[in-house]
């Protein structure tokens, strides 16, 4: 049976998606160098010149499989917010919460999206949905306008919204968060993702309200 | 002459401390795979054999790099803060721009230190001075005795504080955000590390006052 037999029989979109998925993982193992239309073809057990039917080349295998990747991270995300009022603080919560649980679920795409060199940094607009940014922002301007947001740049609230979600998983991803926070016994009782999960709980708090003692409170000074 | 004479030559010293920048080079642009006792001998003109002089194995270099790349960015971090009076809220914004200016200033150990794989999430306290955690966490301790911080967990604020500055970083390390903020006007005539320390700057009312809008300034909602 030829290759291009093989891939009838099994059916274009399976082929595809299993060319898609073998590249996610050499990039998730080996970043870029890992790459090679001729590995990714050894792992679908096809020739090289058999990839070439389904993509152009490295370059188009990368920008689709980011692409996926973007497009499971927003499907997270609209999901997280459909049954909850649209202008809520809630809303914002719960796109943050969706963010952690992709990012943690699936960390190969999170990594590439993330961590895979590219040239130049990746331009926002030419993501299908911007990965989410679109909507974090639409939440974000819902929630100025039923008055649960103060009015400012919605792009600015949004970039602080989505540093301050990315740096935990991030800073999660690299260090064991369990010694932090012996000493204050915060979140005891959790580990892995449900530990980034609690701890983002506890920043709700901090994100209305701020980190300025409420009037008249003070702090605990020597007065 | 001898490999051992050459070392005695240029100074004991002075190759420890090439060996630590070929292999910081090594593992920024390569990773983990790229990393060998040999490669490194191969780029500071030494036997593989001779680096073991200095080092113990890959692990171990590894491990020096990390531990150079976190005693820099602590240095940057106490430099930052020692004009500034203690318990200020200054201090704390000082901090986040010494850690956005160690990040771009030294991409490749900010790289080595979040993105390369570790069999298991560093242990922050095996890192000396944890990284600028404990400056952090002396900041933000101050700042509640002096009634500039509201009293909760510090260690909650640090790593809220954390997580925004480094994500805010590494979002910007993958993503171009001029696009993202090209329709607030924010920022326009900044740039590179100039336009994320100048974002970070925007940050700051927000995480002084958060997001709820003041009492009785309310939103623009319908009413």
């Amino acid at each position: 049976m030829t290759e291009s037999h093989i891939a009838e029989k099994t059916g274009s979109r399976e082929t595809e998606t299993a060319i898609l998925e073998a590249a996610r993982n050499l990039l998730a193992e080996g970043g870029l160098d890992a790459l090679s239309m001729r590995a990714v073809a050894s792992q679908v057990g096809l020739s090289a010149t058999a990839i070439y039917h389904w993509f152009e080349g490295k370059e188009d295998l990368v920008d689709r499989v980011v692409l996926h990747g973007f497009r499971r991270s927003e499907a997270y995300m609209w999901k997280a917010i459909e049954e909850l009022p649209a202008g809520s603080m809630d809303r914002v919560a719960a796109l943050g919460e969706a963010y952690i649980r992709f990012a943690l679920e699936n960390r190969e795409y999170f990594k590439i999206i993330f961590a895979i060199q590219t040239p130049a940094p990746r331009h926002i607009d030419d993501v299908p949905g911007q990965g989410g940014y679109r909507v974090l922002r639409q939440c974000v301007v819902e929630a100025m306008d039923a008055g649960n947001i103060r009015r400012t740049d919605p792009d600015v609230v949004v970039l602080f919204l989505w540093s301050l979600v990315h740096g935990l998983v991030t800073i999660f991803m690299a260090c064991d968060p369990k010694e932090m926070l012996a000493e204050t016994g915060c979140c005891d009782d959790l580990d892995g993702k449900d530990l980034t999960i609690g701890l983002f709980a506890r920043f709700r708090d901090l994100v209305r309200g701020g980190l300025e003692p409420e009037e008249g409170m003070g702090g605990g000074g020597d007065a």
